[in-house]
């Protein structure tokens, strides 16, 4: 998330999947997908799946999970999809088994999914699902979660149909930066996490600048330049890329601001003709919701 | 201040220094050091001199000041003597004058001070001088400063008498970093504010990790593996290298702790035959204090 890459995470209440679990009473996954995703069933080679037998693994359990799968949020897209199936598992399989698991063992075995997407077990977008809110991964073995304050600001994502693989676009990044540049950052990310738990909308807007990692990622992300800029003219606090990309997300303190925000990434990416996909949420609190 | 290289300082009540400011009716400056450092007194060349010069000029002012220091920060310690006479002489001129200045011009024009000892005009040791507590520069031009909630924690700071140059302590630094290594730093400064901003001294304590600056700079200053090492084990929450070194200090939540880190690091440089003066503060939450 802008200057907190690779270790803060948001959760936003859409989109959002929804996940059906059921005990099994033997020690097997059984993953079915309803939707339009092609995503392997495989429990292997699928993202809920290996949190799922990784579970079954730790307890050496005797029961199994059957699993059902509406995804929403697209793979690829930036936003946490990957995330949101592997916490979506562990949460769900805990609440299965009597809750019998803390927050960062979840995370834990969430990570095995994120693994499996993108190749690194890193938890920045699997804590916000599982914590809610803002979370900060101060470590991520061992797992470490600080979660901070939720401030009340409207996010607006747009999605560009356009895929960039996690794996691409950590491959672009250098290995080195410059020390002036990493300072800067660390300026940044300590102005965010104190805007955030202040509560000072402006330190937060002045603190959303990503100079490592943006300027890098951002070449494989059309108009991100433009549509920054005119989000800013818009009164956005700022923003940056979501996750790894396409996904572009700015922050604004109203839900008119958020609206002439999403008009504009739509129009914009209509005048490219690239189909694009936006969406306006608040941040949300509680991460991933138990429904029965 | 350890994973806050150049962005994060805080305020000691001691040792501190005394100046005594007196308004002159002609627009020069005249410098008095009642003190043994051997500091130029020349107002142009003299760290107090210049910031009160930059004041006269900016204000086109027909008065000035004559100046009495009693420095008792040594400087080339790291524990900020040219941030202390630069604050002083800027906070003491603008009692002098009524007060006609916000603390970010008191910032401003104290940076001219360590711009002559250090060649860079940073604000991280000035900015806990004239906020108190623990301060944070979001910016140095222009001047953002972010001041932080001031934990209820002892310092122990030891300054072995051996000079490092903050220009030289510059020097040895590399311009490049690891990104793996710049994102481990500004995990370690978001849980640092975040630790400070909940008050969770396990946070702040976990998070006081510098991984850039601190195994370069480390290397300049005797028995550092040493001091750190036992200061942990005598239940230090943390700490590091103050400024450029070669002073260190430690926070710890007791005083009884602060105590015995306190006797530990004079033992240890006493057994290696360099003299070091030690010193036991809380964090200071005012900063400079107008005595009358």
């Amino acid at each position: 998330m802008v200057c907190g890459f690779d270790i803060l995470g948001m959760a936003i209440h859409e989109p959002y999947d929804e996940m059906e679990l059921k005990l099994l009473e033997t020690p097997e996954v059984i993953i079915r997908h309803r939707d339009d995703f092609g995503l392997p069933e495989e429990p292997s080679a699928n993202v809920a799946g290996v949190v799922l037998l990784k579970m079954i693994e730790h307890l050496n359990l005797k029961k199994g999970f059957e699993v059902t799968i509406r995804k929403r949020i697209k793979p690829g897209s930036g936003l946490g999809s990957s995330a949101a199936s592997a916490a979506g598992a562990a949460v769900g399989a805990n609440e299965l088994l009597g809750n019998i698991f803390k927050r960062e063992e979840l995370v834990y075995f969430a990570m095995f999914g994120e693994e499996l997407a993108s190749g690194v077990r890193h938890a920045d977008n699997i804590a916000p699902c599982i914590y809610g809110g803002i979370t900060l991964v101060k470590s991520s073995d061992p797992v470490d979660i600080i979660p901070l304050s939720t401030p009340d600001l409207f996010v607006t994502a747009v999605h560009p149909q356009i895929e960039v693989k996690t794996s691409d676009a950590r491959q672009i990044l250098k290995t080195t930066v410059l020390l002036k540049d990493a300072i800067a950052q660390w300026g940044n990310i300590a102005g965010l996490i104190a805007g955030i738990q202040k509560n000072d909308y402006g330190l937060i807007g002045r603190s959303l600048k990503d100079v490592i990692i943006e300027p890098v990622r951002s070449i494989l992300i059309p108009k991100f330049d433009e549509i920054k800029k005119k989000s800013m003219e818009l009164k956005a606090l700022g923003g940056g890329i979501s996750g790894s990309g396409p996904s572009v997300f700015m922050l604004s303190e109203t839900e008119k601001v958020s609206r002439c925000i999403a008009e504009m990434m739509k129009d914009t990416y209509d005048g490219i003709g690239i189909e694009s996909m936006v969406c306006i949420s608040k941040i949300n609190p509680s991460g991933i919701t138990i429904m029965d």
